[in-house]
This record gives structure tokens, C-alpha cells and sequence, in this order.
């Protein structure tokens, strides 16, 4: 019978986090069921908790970037066995048959995925709920293992923030030769620098901020360019193979779209909404240039990833909260005050009870 | 010594066009001197008259889509001899050495290409003139061979709105199995129906006006899918592999975005500065989808795209004027009253004098 566990869940779109009480299926036969130990906290969650893309379900229990171990599996499961380190990130669901899901790509889905929470479950119907809580049940097929030599904690935000900015640049052939820019110093611009990196490119970040030069080269930048500064803007002209745009608010592109060699290709991974300043056709045209999306990235290249990051030591830079301090870790992460992402030791859970 | 020789041009961005009489240089070693027979009409060239763009020269003889006999050549040319049927683009140097020219693609040059007209000679400073008139001395590099077979009236086209559309087909790998649809009925849009066709692809027409069926279907159009009816444009949702957009002025690409499927691209052709309505980036990002610009084309493609036209039969649907009605020609291009350009008969400079 169903079990009920402890989370912490939004009621509203006005209200603060608070504790709830809520059910998780019996295991299918293809159900992993996992004791989650810790959950990224990603700026997507304070979008959908204030309901700020619309369509929210309330109550609703945020958190895509799961870690935990493996308590119990169905009878069909193959992959996993209890006690298994695993992840579960964006996507719990997908209809499995169509042409994007047979390439593992998932998160293309021509029928939609069922996303980890404020979703519903294709099955059942019944509303998906995530990782701001004590355990998830989710389909095998969707659950990441985490290799030995990656810190747990570390590893949470890989699964949203490192898999929206691996995809890409793994999708463009980013690898040594490639002169790669990242715009955008947050949980993923943080990742893109340490991709792009290990994946062997010439890395710049693109700053609005001074003094954040020492900050960009720890994390792999190999130069820093003041995109407010027209002098040092005017030096990488025409420059990039690839721009990784990881700001998740309007801006202009034309001063980037400037940077990009021919057949350049800027890759926006933030729901600018919609692109305003509008780009400039000129700037596409005079160079062959692209503006291009990415969505997260499929279960099969996360799993790339995640062995990438076991291979060359990368886990994303945290900071650990207490699931108490929810809403006072959304506050700072509108202020940008965190490095470089808030992950929740759900063990604190304990402390509410 | 120079010749003077007669041609039309603009004296100044309000005048209408009128006879002029200019030099042309005698021949470099590397020129080829070559007799105007026809020249098409370029919405670009209107554009330029009118200095829209900024930055026109006057006087200034415009036309890049030029057709005539050779009828000298210089000391070192060797692809070319008198009498030969060649043309002449919207380029007629380019600086040889950097990356873009040494792949061919001298539109891309990163010194900036020479232009047919409007532009200035990188040897000798002096202004370009273009095929509104009775000769032009261009480098051996830059004239393309009219293979026999090949009606030159029809041809003329061929090197402005032709490579504009081929280019692209080509650079983004369309033929048999791709699913192509062309945005605009117009010089541009014509050629890019009859190309992809010959290219193997399904090719769609995107068109605001009911009634151009069986038009379109001449040119080459599988289906055509009325933009402006909401249950057709649904219709195709997340259907096309390639989008080529010729429309020379602002509009929303977003209803053509959601008709592209996953890694689907939309390539835009015309210069609409800037992009507004804005694009979407969610449209971009759920599909891994393209927006990309495209410019002419570089020198071995035109001849490509000669040859292939030359095998498959295809040529521009023309309609051909004395250079005196030029003006006219231009008002009724304003209108979208031609099908599908206009070419001028040089024989009618004989007229004016």
C-alpha cells in the first residue's frame, strides 16, 4: 500500500514552503525506490512555485536534482539493486516509442515527458511530485546511476544544471580546438566553464561584472571578457565557434552574436521570454551564424555526463542548506548569493518533525 | 586607355535613374572584359538606389546579376576566351587569403568581399559599377561559365536570387527525405521551390494569399499551407526539417518556428532588421531548434548551381524590360507585381541614344 512520507511542498503560489505530508506509489515492477539523501535547488523550482510560467499544481513538492540511495526495486528491475548510489533528474516519464525518445532523447519527447514534479504521471494520473522530500519511486529507465569517486552532494545539481550545459556541448562537438564562450556566472554558467574545459576548448566567460576574474579561471575560464566594455568586446569579434548563453533573463545578443566566427553558433539554454531586444537578422546573415535552444539533455547522455564528471573529478560548487531554509535560499538566489548552487540535506527533514 | 561606356544610373537617393556615361578600366592581366547582354532586377539593388541600407555611392549603376560574351581577355586568363556566354554575381573580389576565401566562400570573407556595385576596387579605389550597362571588367576569379543548354535571359537570375537559395539548400544538406518549406513567393522564393524540388526534398509553400496553389505547385511545391489559417499551420506542427525564409521584411517567425521538427532550422535569407516580433527562445529550446542567416553564395557553389541548372532545366521565370522602364519596374516590384523578375535587355541601351 501506499507509503506516506515527509516533504516540503508549496501550497500556493503566494506562500511559503512548508511541511507535507503526502503519498508515493507502491513500485511498479519497473520502480526503483529511493531514500533521497540530498536535492539541488534550481531557479526553475521558484519559477513554478510562484507559478511564474503558469499552469502550476499546487500542492506542489519542487526538486529535480535528486540524489539518493536505492531502498527497494520492482520485480522487473535489472540495473539497480539496494543500497546503489542513483540520481533522478528533470524527467521521471516519457512516452518511449516516438523517434526523439528511441535516440534518447527524451526530453524531446513528441508526446511530452512527465517532468519529476508539477507533472503527471502518465500512468496513473496522478500529480508528480519531487525531491524536496524523503523518497521518490521512478521508473527505472529514468533513474542515473552515480559512480563511485563523485561526491553525493556534488553531484546533485549535475543532473539539471550539468546536463543542460553538457548536451549542448556535446550536441555543437565541442573538444579541443574550439574556442567556447560562456555567458553568465551562475549554477550553470559555472558548469558550462568546467565542461568546456575538461572537454579540451579555449574557454572565455562573458561577465556584465568586474572582479570575477580569478573566480571564472579557478573554475576553467582561460580569459575573462567585460561584455560591458565595447574595447575588450570589439577584441573577440568575430572569435567564437560556440557561445553557451546560460542567462535566464532578457538580454541583448546582438553585442554576442558579434563574437561568433562564421558559422558560429549561439546556444540559448534560458527561457528568455521571448528574445527582446529582438537579434538582429545582419548578424546572422553576415557570418552564417545560428541562435539555437537546448532543453536539459536525455537519460542516456546524463549518464555520460555523470561518468565524465567520475573520470575528471568535476561536481558542481554547492552550498548545503536545511530543507527549513527553503524560501530564504530562494531570496538569495534572485540576489545571485550563492556559489553556485544550494543543494538540500534532506536529513533535516527530521528537524521539522 | 579606359573606355567610356553608357549605362543607367542614380545620381542621388531621391532622382529616378537615368543614362550615365563612365569608364571602365582597361584590363588587368587577371580581367576579363565582358559585353553586357542582360542584367536582372534586385530588390537589392532598389534598396541601395534609395540608400536604405546607409552608405550609397553616387552616381551608382546598379545590377549584380549579369549575363554577356566575353569579348577580351587580360595577358594571364585561362579559364575564359572571347565569345564565351558567362556572368558576373553580386561579387567581384575578395581579399584570397583569409579562411572564408580559401573554403570558397568569398561572401564571407573576413577583409569583406568587393561588391558588383556600391562598393569600392581594392586595387585602385576607384567605385564599382554593376550590369545596368554595356560592359564590365571583373577578375577571371569572379566570372561564372553559362554552361550551353542554359537560356542566358533565364540565367540571369540565377546569380543573385538563384545562389541565395541554393546556398543554403545546399550548406544544410537538403535532398531526398527532407522536408522543406519555403516562406514567400517572390524572385527568391521561386528559385528555392524549383531547387529544392530538383533537390529531392517534399517541399511546402508558406503563403499569406489563397490562390496560389496551382502557381506554386508549377514551381515545384508538394503542398502549400496557407500561414494565415490556424488549423493548417497546426497542421504541420513540428513537421519540417529546413524552413527557408525569404520574406524581405519584418515578420513573426515564430508561427514558422512551431512547424519545424526536433533540430529543425529556419534560415533567413532577407535582411529583417532586427528580428521583430521577437522570436521565442521556448520555440527554440523545446525542439533544439535553428534560427540561422544566410548570405549569397560563395564562387565554386554559383557555378555549381549553374551546372545543376543546366542538367535539370531550370532557370528563372523572367520578364524582360528595356533598362528605360526601369523606374517603372521598380514600383511594380514594390508591389510584388512581377513573375518573377525582371531582367533588362542591354540591346535597349541602343534606344536611349
Amino acid at each position: 500500500m501506499p507509503q506516506t512520507i515527509r516533504g516540503y511542498a508549496a501550497q500556493s503560489a503566494t506562500q511559503p514552503l512548508g511541511p507535507f505530508r503526502f503519498e508515493r506509489r507502491d513500485p511498479r515492477p519497473d520502480d526503483v525506490v529511493i531514500d533521497i539523501l540530498y536535492c539541488g535547488v534550481c531557479h526553475s523550482d521558484l519559477h513554478q512555485v510562484r507559478n511564474e510560467w503558469g499552469g502550476s499544481i499546487y500542492p506542489m513538492v519542487p526538486g529535480h536534482e535528486i540524489i539518493g540511495r536505492v531502498s527497494a526495486v520492482g520485480a522487473t528491475v535489472s540495473q539497480f539493486k539496494v543500497g546503489d548510489m542513483v540520481g533522478v533528474g528533470c524527467m521521471v516519464d516519457s512516452c518511449q516509442h516516438c523517434e526523439a525518445c528511441a535516440h534518447g532523447l527524451e526530453q524531446y519527447c513528441e508526446e511530452g515527458a512527465t517532468f519529476t514534479y508539477n507533472s503527471t504521471d502518465r500512468h496513473d494520473g496522478s500529480p508528480t511530485h519531487g525531491g524536496y522530500s524523503e523518497r521518490i519511486v521512478t521508473a527505472e529507465k529514468f533513474v542515473l546511476r552515480i559512480p563511485d569517486g563523485l561526491d553525493p552532494k556534488a553531484a546533485a545539481p549535475l543532473l539539471c544544471a550539468g546536463i543542460t550545459t553538457w548536451s549542448p556541448l556535446r550536441h555543437w562537438n565541442i573538444g579541443k580546438g574550439s574556442k567556447v564562450a560562456v555567458v553568465g556566472l551562475g549554477g550553470l554558467g559555472h558548469m558550462g566553464l568546467k565542461f568546456a574545459k575538461a572537454l579540451g576548448a579555449e574557454v572565455t566567460l562573458f561577465t556584465r561584472s568586474p572582479g570575477k576574474e580569478a573566480e571564472a579561471r579557478r573554475l576553467g575560464a582561460d580569459h575573462v571578457v567585460l561584455s560591458t566594455d565595447a574595447s575588450q568586446m570589439k577584441a573577440v569579434s568575430s572569435h567564437f565557434d560556440f557561445i553557451l548563453d546560460t542567462v535566464p533573463h532578457q538580454h541583448d545578443l546582438n553585442p554576442y552574436l558579434a563574437t561568433l566566427k562564421l558559422d558560429g553558433t549561439l546556444c540559448l539554454v534560458g527561457l528568455l521570454e521571448p528574445i527582446d531586444p529582438p537579434a538582429s537578422a545582419g548578424q546572422l546573415i553576415r557570418k552564417r551564424r545560428a541562435v539555437v535552444g537546448s532543453l536539459i539533455g536525455g537519460i542516456p547522455e546524463t549518464q555520460e555526463m555523470l561518468d565524465f564528471c567520475a573520470q575528471h573529478g568535476i561536481g558542481a560548487d554547492i552550498e548545503m542548506i536545511d530543507i527549513q531554509d527553503i524560501d530564504h535560499a530562494y531570496e538569495r538566489m534572485l540576489k545571485s548569493d550563492v556559489r553556485y548552487r544550494f543543494v538540500i540535506d534532506l536529513a533535516s527533514l527530521d528537524k521539522a518533525a
